[in-house]
């Protein structure tokens, strides 16, 4: 019998805010068991280029890294946003770990190729050191990941956080029964939009196709969904898709 | 007979400048034996600032780290330069791990009180988790450390770099044999500030003490080496000052 393990992937808007970072942690603090944390940072990493007169360039909701752009998302990434969370959490007794995938080469990548798009210095994930990371946990340390994952070749390179926890997950699916939390605005998958209330609590796979076929889910939630699928496949137990503000309570939509 | 420890302290120009950290890399990689990188990055955090349009004040030398400044060093030190050498050592197949004071609670501080000066945002070292750095140690990872470090309570810390691989080396003295290296712009401690080629090899404190009465040692390299001699006082084997381009020789003042 594995131990149970919750990764837990927050977007940039819940940790850039002094209120809703203070709750998080908070939050955070309370998930039982062993846990690790996925931030973004895009919001910060968008307004700190913009105040050093860098353009961010985005295609289909996806930034393109040229080497300016690279160093603001390092420094934002896994300097300020990383470290500010690090030491919130250590204020709560949990004892994190700032990494990015550089660090003991926790994740390694390469640069994306270039077909219709230039991405500049973004990185596919190639391997997670599942062993290494499953160590730690056990040791009973919290990794905390950066967006920032390396060649192994001296190149940092930007990478998605929501890929960042989906390999993460995939890779200690051997080690640990995870749970996988993506967090975003809205407290789960809804059947209405207009209605924040409509969360869809279970979502079977062949349910999932169905709401698709009739138009229920659309849009971004799609390529969300078929992620969280992708990662069942793989070995996790379950994708849990809800608000920042649940993590605690474990609600949300439970995708399995 | 405890295990050889190398600690390595470099400033902020070598890190910052492309030629010069890549060859720092490249000496690091060949230290033989377990070894620690601290890095600075003062230069970078002053040019960043500026970009910023946030004015960098200096008292003595230190820098005054009002909640603005104490951001931009957090980008910096911990991002931006902390990751790049991490990145970079990895590519030469050394296992590095960037840290933070704050990353598993490496280093603890305290504000420093405001007396004559309010310094803002510095941390002067309370405790160093030297059990937790030598296990890392020990099982091959390199720790390289930002001058960052929090008071548990929360707050990231600004602390000078040279204090944070002189306590570091005091703490890890009773789990090694520990050799700290202080790199800055000359081979050593020099007999005659003109003649770069004038180091003085070996540096007992008899003969410090005498140097200082007779004004060959003066300014700011006292400090240093009272720092030098305190480090020995509690259990370090040996300080070495010394030029980045030397560490992996072992060249320059050693002080004993």
């Amino acid at each position: 019998m594995l131990d149970k393990l919750t990764i837990i992937k927050v977007g940039g808007k819940i940790v850039e805010e002094e209120k809703t970072l203070h709750q998080l942690l908070h939050d955070f603090s309370e998930v039982e068991g062993f846990k690790v944390l996925v931030h973004g940072g895009g919001r910060s990493a968008t307004h700190m280029a913009a105040q050093l007169g860098i353009e961010s360039q985005m295609v289909n909701g996806r930034r393109i890294t040229d080497a300016e752009t690279l160093k603001v998302v390092t420094m934002v990434y896994a300097g300020l946003v990383n470290k500010t969370i690090v030491a919130g959490l250590q204020a709560q007794d949990v004892d994190a770990l700032g990494l990015t995938g550089a660090d003991m080469n926790v994740i390694c990548s390469e640069k994306r190729p270039v077909k219709d798009v230039d991405y500049g210095f973004v990185g596919d994930v190639k391997t997670v050191n599942a062993d290494l990371l499953a160590a730690l946990i056990h040791q009973g340390i919290v990794p905390v990941m950066a967006p920032i994952t390396h060649d192994k070749k001296g190149n940092l390179l930007n990478t998605n956080a929501d890929t960042i926890a989906g390999e993460v997950a995939k890779a200690l699916a051997k080690h640990f029964d995870v749970t996988l939390m993506f967090c975003f605005e809205k407290k789960g998958v809804l059947m209405d939009e207009d209605d924040d209330n409509s969360v869809i609590p279970e979502l079977r796979r062949e349910e999932f196709r169905q709401f698709v076929t009739d138009g229920v889910i659309q849009g971004g939630m799609i390529p969300k969904l078929e992620n969280a699928y992708q990662a069942i496949d793989a070995g996790v137990k379950e994708v849990i898709i809800t608000q920042a503000a649940d993590i605690h309570l474990r609600q949300g939509t439970r995708v399995h």
